[in-house]
């Protein structure tokens, strides 16, 4: 039993949540939106954001350069800009690209002595100018916690900035500007968000609170499947699937992911498979081999119990959704183990996988 | 449907959380102990504050000047002496008063030129100092909001003092200061965060969070009140208790309270009733009404399933638990009536009690 937590974000939730709540943006002179390319324009958060900063008599910049897996140099670059024109508060909006990249950029300008790479020293460092988070889509939950994954230039690699400085000081939940989403990507980026919550759910760092939070999400979610999978969603759906990502990323801040997500990486790296479906193809496996243990046994059927359903149900449900078979060689799936081999999810739940037993579920899963 | 939330407090558990995170202490160079007479002493809390702060090279005064129901003057001057010593973070060990007490003077600290009672504009003044909050009983839940009541000197009134700044920067939850408290003490602060869970689920205000904090505390007191009713408390009863405490007082933070709190004041004031016992006596009649409307019958329904039983039994138990009777005369029922009548806590709930619906429920209580 235990009740850790932390959770300083303020959320305020709801349509037209940003409009009603205007004079929250006033944290500044001058504020940088960060964004993607489109989907803040087209989901109509965008709008809302620049009538809520006029309105307050703000200046802003739009920074649209943020691309899936932000580089760290194009973070460096928003942070150089942000500088330039006196911005003393960044907004990010989009899915967790933008979000992860807002959080780098509010690092980058209240220390504008480091160099890039030095971000991830920022712990040690001065805070972040205030962070407010919009999400666009409902997987990633990046506007509950304080993580934000970069791409390093030029390396094949990903390395994840937290520091406790980067907490939104709001986050906006409106589903409004998730309605025009697609199915498909409805349904993979709702599969992200329910391996966070059963994979947070299942991890020895579980509090009550973050149990809590994963239950929620995961339930939100799971009645949402057999819709996201008709493409037939409500708006009553997308408020419960934007409600579930904030809480998957709320309780993935207290214990991290487990399995499903750097074996998942593989197949959106080398197979393009986009990473809610990556890391639902091994909930299959996940469940299996957690039910080979007492804990894990006892803790899985609770999980699914609160959810209406059974483990079984949920590892063989959650693979057929993500829709992806593929033939994988031996070598690849050695390649494939020997680069998540270190990562820590592995040990993030009862029932610790062997680098053996990794070879085995790739195997089982790809080599007919 | 509303996923609004705020909790800025970094909540730490367990068994000897503090001696296990000393270094947290380091807040500042000089630390006010904010407490009462002797529940920090005795439940062994102040000597591991004391511990910590020595640990860290902090120098610290101990206040122990705050008793029940804390004074707006005890606050005030310990805000003088605190600021005389060049303290620059406070510490509030103790039930209710001493860390409602903690924020008073926390706020007094950072905001030398105030008269005592501008203390309750405070939200436009300066930040309060950094707040450390102990608890070492379980039924208040201060260490989950920002709310300090206090009463006001020479009139018998009090009045809350609320700020954006006065939430606990950390918050030890160690329910081994808890073991030593009695079997009447222990359920009738159990009775207060129970009554804290119920009518802060029954709320209009609620969001899906707050009713995960009610749900989660009201589970974890209904599983402990057949002990405690028996006396025999264990261990994990008491940290059950603790959380449970904590998140009510979560859980209230976004709704308030219902009418079993303001109808439960005039026991405690004319008949010395502790006031968890206070509020317990009014659930019966407050279940009653609240099953009177649809909308009240349904969030009670959930509720009770929730916790396994019926709402029925929970308004026949919780006043039984209460053990209080007493025989109070018309005029009595009317000066109380007109005591409460104000309070908003009347209609926070899905069922609306009148005026003589709150005279009527004295009588039917207490007029033979």
């Amino acid at each position: 039993m235990n009740m850790n937590f932390y959770m300083p974000a303020k959320v305020i939730s709801g349509k037209d949540c940003i409009s009603q709540n205007k004079a929250l943006f006033k944290l500044g002179k001058s504020c940088m939106i960060v964004t993607g390319s489109s989907s803040a324009i087209k989901s109509g958060a965008l709008d809302d954001v620049i009538d809520a900063l006029c309105e307050n008599g703000i200046e802003y910049i739009v920074y649209d350069k943020i691309r899936e897996n932000p580089l760290l140099s194009t973070c460096y670059d928003g942070g150089v800009i942000a500088r330039e024109f006196g911005c003393d508060f960044v907004v990010g909006i989009g899915g967790g690209s933008p979000m992860d990249a807002a959080k780098a950029i509010a690092g980058f300008i209240a220390n504008p002595d480091i160099e890039p790479d030095e971000i991830f020293n920022i712990p040690a460092l001065s805070p972040s100018v205030p962070i407010i988070l919009v999400p666009t889509t409902s997987g990633t939950g990046s506007e509950g916690n304080p993580y934000s994954i970069l791409s390093l230039d030029g390396k094949d690699k990903k390395q994840t900035f937290n520091s406790p400085y980067s907490y939104a000081k709001y986050a906006f939940l409106d589903y409004k500007y998730t309605l025009s989403l697609s199915r498909n990507y409805s349904l993979s980026t709702a599969l992200d968000a329910f391996c966070h919550c059963i994979e947070s759910y299942m991890s020895p760092k579980s509090t009550d609170i973050s149990r809590m939070f994963a239950l929620y999400g995961a339930k939100n979610i799971w009645n949402c499947f057999d819709g996201l999978d008709r493409g037939e969603i409500t708006e009553d759906m997308r408020e419960a699937l934007m409600y579930a990502s904030f809480a998957g990323g709320v309780a993935i801040n207290t214990t991290g992911t487990g399995f499903p997500h750097p074996m998942g990486y593989n197949l959106t790296f080398y197979a393009d498979l986009p990473h809610g479906r990556a890391c639902a193809v091994f909930i299959g496996k996940y469940v299996e081999y957690q039910m080979k243990s007492e804990e894990g046994r006892k803790l899985l059927c609770g999980f699914a119990e609160a959810l209406g359903t059974t483990p079984e149900i949920i590892g063989e449900y959650l693979p057929r959704l993500a829709e992806f078979t593929a033939e994988i060689d031996d070598e690849t799936v050695t390649m494939f183990c020997e680069k998540v081999k270190n990562a820590r999810n592995f040990v993030n739940a009862p029932y610790k996988v062997s680098y053996d037993e990794m070879i085995k579920i790739y195997k089982d899963l790809f080599i007919k």
